[in-house]
């Protein structure tokens, strides 16, 4: 049996790793247009930032060692163009010279590509997306000549490349067309934390207004807000992503609302397609609409649904809360499920508890500020999660999703068990005090 | 009406503010034999050790902050000697006089007294019990002027105040009955991580040995372990403590196989009597059978429902897993619910997943050491948790402890939804990473 994957990024990867993983005789190729693979492109401003050292620290295997140590072939520099289902085969190019790989899996794990907004400018030299390792590496040999740079877009990696240019010296303009910054999953009052940091950090922010155009001849003089000309000599465009869904066209399986169209197996319209990632639709378990969740965390977990599933392994996708977090310099911010900003567009009823505790006991050394803000439902069950700290706020907001999964109501996170220990934890866990904020008002 | 509460610790004082955060009306008072109320005696160590600059940082609030800002009265230095439940009075004595309090409600929170075990010396000056701010303040003054000191019991105080005497300057020599270290929440596999920490300290161990007895004429000179004697200065007896039961015997309420006996509402076989904290006994959530739980978690929630039942809001304490952290030197160290070891002696079958991971993405600076054991049941779910890491370990067993009380699979936990970002996770969680090994065994 033979198994062609389309994609060498987390999704495309752990498909592959989870195959091997219980099936030592599967012939396993990936195939990818990229040079490296198996790093993780949410690293990249960490490496701006010059918190990471290169960009090859953050490519954690080679294809030799895919080759040699798990028997897995990768393909590199080599693009899929074209897919014959019937025939299952998939045509791909290398150097100019035609590939044909027959399959009896094949699995689309062609990620996304960054959004451009549709307007003058963005060609200018001096123009960059946060994709792929490539672009870091442009960026990084760029910014030695800039001065200013403007950051399109203050989502997690808008702002922590942001973050990443304040640190190396430069000066920085975020422009956000929402009033807020991370507007995906922090509400106004919690993103306002977050801008303060920055601000005090000495970033600036253009809320609620559109990049117009970007300015320059050959390469980038500055941008146009609000008819307002702002001098920078570099743009990042951090707007979003686009799934890649053209080859998925091509083999001829369905196509759902936002992008490629996977049953709970990870499995397209077409049996033995599964699909991956980025390029695919997923289900928002809150609202149980279709949605997006370009997200690694993501990637994984359906490559290991992918994986399981070609194995002959019963697994399930579930729908997703696309729970997140970033650092940003000394804050640790994360979500997941819904946000009372949401819960209100959605006309759906909400009571929110919010606190501000501290990360370890009050008398204990090193205790940090933490913001906790939960959302229920009018049926008293959590639906979402936010929390901005400068420590521990991961592992909580994983406890936060697992909760909203499993129905828990106000009372059981206000009276759940949680251990203590001065050192690490206030007697009174933040969680069950937010819950305890809530509490009070239903 | 009126509620007697007595005790000032967490569950006494958690009864008290949860009634005040519900009704104002209501007349509380609290009786309690110290002098100082509001601390957490988990912070001793970190004072001995000098993590903590002083006693006095440790105690939250005062009797007159109490009275101030929630209009509790709160009697110190006052002993409540006798309860006559027909009367509904309770009978004190401070300063020599008598004091007759009578109650509407009566809440017991009497806690527990260390262990001590019947072995000659354990009189002489120089021992010590890790209990209350007193005994911290004594060790602090004695341990002025010694050299070595021997500590019964490797539970966490006892390692913790091991720690503290080490960074002190003290030789520091551990006696444990049991063959491990942490016998209460870590399989000795885990324990031995901990154990090779400490010994790398400094500390030394002599485990599967009771203490015989303590030497000296008036003051501490040695200890007998196994026939051989060891010269030390000071010994610290941390080997359990045992539910102060008498009052609640006086008032007649039942007392169960090991405390006073209290149903969900933490209300005992008399209606209007309530109990909190480590005098009462509680269901094991894994065994179903009668267990103690002295931990100031659980103190907390306790007194959360007691204080909710008693101002007529409905709230139930629900069996426990015994969720305990401690954190020694750079060490944090947690367990939950059931260890392998316990479950063998139960005839409880298991399958263990186990992984040495990182407590951030490979690349990025600053990850530490990360081990998860998970402990799961022949029917695929989750029954216990241990970590051992340095940083990020409290909220992963708080999670893995939801888990076990909502029924989660090794599936569940392996597919779970966690965010990512490299600065505070690896792409693949390190508990979706122990329940992998896991799912491979069954």
């Amino acid at each position: 049996m033979k198994v062609v994957i389309i994609g060498g990024g987390a999704a495309g990867l752990t498909t592959a790793s989870t195959i091997r993983k219980y099936n030592k005789d599967i012939e396993i190729y990936v195939i990818t247009k990229e040079k490296d693979i198996a790093y993780s492109p949410c690293a990249i401003p960490y490496v701006i930032e010059g918190k990471i050292k290169s960009f090859d620290d953050i490519i954690m295997h080679t294809p030799k060692y895919y080759k040699e140590k798990k028997n897995i072939n990768i393909l590199t520099e080599t693009e899929a163009v074209d897919i014959d289902s019937k025939e299952q085969k998939v045509k791909c190019v290398k150097d100019g010279e035609e590939i044909i790989l027959d399959y009896d899996y094949l699995v689309l794990a062609t990620g996304s590509t960054p959004f451009i907004p549709p307007i003058d400018g963005v060609n200018l030299e001096g123009v960059f997306t946060v994709k792929n390792i490539e672009d870091g590496r442009k960026i990084l040999e760029y910014m030695k000549k800039c001065k200013r740079v403007a950051v399109i877009g203050a989502g997690a990696i808008g702002l922590e490349m942001a973050y990443a240019f304040k640190k190396r010296g430069l000066d920085v303009l975020v422009v956000e067309m929402a009033p807020q910054i991370l507007p995906r999953f922090l509400d106004p009052d919690m993103a306002e934390i977050v801008q303060k940091y920055l601000e005090d950090e000495g970033i600036k922010f253009i809320l609620s207004k559109p990049l117009e155009k970007i300015i320059g001849k050959e390469r980038v003089e500055g941008i146009c807000v609000d008819k307002v000309v702002y001098d920078v000599d570099m743009v990042i465009l951090s707007t979003g992503v686009r799934p890649n869904i053209e080859l998925a066209k091509k083999a001829g399986v369905n196509i759902g609302k936002y992008a490629i169209k996977v049953n709970e197996k990870m499995q397209t319209s077409i049996n033995n397609i599964y699909a991956v990632g980025d390029c695919v639709e997923v289900i928002d378990f809150i609202t149980k609409e279709k949605t997006l969740s370009p997200f690694g965390s993501t990637a994984v977990r359906q490559g290991k649904v992918a994986g399981l599933n070609i194995v002959g392994r019963e697994a399930k996708f579930t729908p997703v809360l696309n729970s997140a977090v970033s650092k940003i310099g000394k804050l640790e911010i994360a979500g997941t499920g819904l946000t009372a900003f949401s819960a209100n567009l959605k006309r759906i009823p909400v009571v929110v508890g919010k606190i501000k505790a501290l990360s370890r006991a009050r008398y204990y050394p090193g205790g940090k500020d933490l913001y906790i803000k939960l959302i229920f439902g009018d049926n008293r069950k959590i639906l979402g999660g936010q929390i901005v700290g400068y420590e521990r706020v991961s592992e909580r907001i994983d406890l936060i999703s697992l909760a909203i999964r499993n129905g828990l109501t106000v009372e059981d996170l206000y009276l759940g068990e949680y251990c203590y220990c001065p050192a690490t934890k206030m007697v009174n866990e933040p969680i069950s005090l937010a819950a305890e904020d809530a509490l009070t008002k239903f």
